[in-house]
């Protein structure tokens, strides 16, 4: 009979980096995977410890800084304005996205009072702001934000409660070829950032009706979704549009191949990948 | 007798970016004042669509992202390593920094549940991040975050319920040379965008005791603090440090020579110091 580790013991190990076959390895009897935890756990802390050392004093950025700035580069080389829009959105605002308190993502809103909530996602708040400008600049409307959304997950692997979005939107793409355009945006961004390995997918979503979404594995990076849309009207946008959002900590984790999303994102437990508290 | 603006025609002409002269002209009688105004109120309307246009497909980068660059890159060169931290913090960190319920700042807290609210400030996760550092790298520990916090604030001109902090802090310095330390700290960081208006001041704090305090008229841009500190202890901090917390809408604010930080802030109503929605 073979055993293999405890659940703290697995836990650990995955906390501290360990690869698959690591956390998946099998031992005859409690003593010798006992032994084996002792010097696995030991040799991950080092090597931790060491990678860590290696920053001190080296002025790092952490790589999901790094992408955002790969990622803001080049949408700016092709025209893109970077906006600023608030966190804390009226509940107002998600209504008018079909998020209603009925709706599957309303249980994952952070309310801040009865009518505020923290942003779940950037959409709602560049439906705003892209027609506001396209008033004043007409065709194209090229923008995006990259910052904060919230949602309360289950907390998984490829969750986080906190995560970094970056949202484009462009006004006065040529109506028929949104699904082009958006597959254009899409290497164009995936080459910025170096991801090679990934598949484009055409999905349907709550929101949005058909999406044209990147994934790696069972991973989704980035999801994209265009116009005219049944939401338009409440926005006040008449005019054809593609929207792409990516989830920045997700492909920091495909790129790093880091099997825990945690690693990159917003934490007082890891930085930039390294655990803190061992 | 002469007359001023309406109450609504001053607000509107705030709104436009109107220098204060414009602000504050008097006139011999209503009609006067009336034709006055819609002749100014066209012209700024003029104005800022012209200078918005200027921006029409230009890969823009707002002012406040363009001074974080500036910030970033600054502390990097000296050795600063970036660190991203959550957004939404426990209670028991605020009451770690003395922030009770009872205290000024409780009252601005902005709460997502009974024991969770997001950050007024960066410092508690600042404390938690360079203690466990200092575990690891020992002396220097030099680190910056930059991200949203949040306050209820009156929203007056200086203030605005979600704004972005940068903080530095760096254990390693001599115990008896904190204040020098911050002092060449200010230095260099108001060199690095280029701020030359400005005084720096020794207050004391609510929080922190004796700070020192950067500012440029009446306005606030930046506040330093150092330890060993009588918090320090609750964080299992022991060694001599400095902080410095900088307001960047401020900054951008003092550059710009705006007169409202609504103008350079996360904002559905303004885009980098331009009215959107006129």
């Amino acid at each position: 009979m073979s055993i293999t580790w405890t659940t703290t013991q697995k836990q650990r190990l995955m906390e501290l980096g360990a690869v698959q076959e690591l956390a998946t390895r099998t031992f005859g009897d409690a003593a010798d995977r006992d032994q084996s935890f002792q010097r696995i756990e030991s040799e991950l802390v080092g090597a931790n410890k060491q990678a860590l050392m290696a920053h001190k004093g080296q002025g790092s950025r952490p790589v999901l800084n790094e992408l955002g700035d790969k990622l803001i580069d080049c949408l700016r080389r092709q025209g893109f304005s970077q906006v600023n829009t608030p966190i804390i959105i009226a509940k107002s605002t998600l209504e008018r996205m079909t998020i209603t308190d009925d709706s599957p993502l309303a249980e994952q809103v952070f309310w801040v009072d009865h009518n505020k909530c923290l942003r779940p996602m950037l959409a709602p708040n560049l439906y705003s702001v892209m027609k506001d400008l396209y008033r004043q600049w007409g065709d194209p409307v090229r923008i995006f934000e990259i910052g904060s959304c919230f949602r309360k997950e289950s907390q998984g692997k490829y969750h986080l409660n906190e995560f970094t979005m970056l949202n484009l939107v462009e006004m006065g793409v040529a109506d028929g070829q949104q699904e082009n355009r958006l597959r254009a945006l899409i290497s164009m961004v995936m080459k910025a950032v170096g991801m090679t390995n990934y598949k484009v997918e055409k999905n349907s979503s709550e929101v949005y009706g058909e999406t044209i979404d990147v994934v790696c594995g069972d991973l989704e990076l980035s999801s994209g979704a265009y116009g005219p849309h049944s939401l338009d009207n409440l926005w006040g946008v008449f005019t054809p549009w593609v929207g792409l959002g990516i989830g920045v900590e997700r492909l920091a984790m495909a790129l790093e191949g880091h099997r825990n999303i945690k690693r990159v994102g917003r934490s007082l437990s890891y930085w930039n990948g390294f655990r803190l508290n061992i």
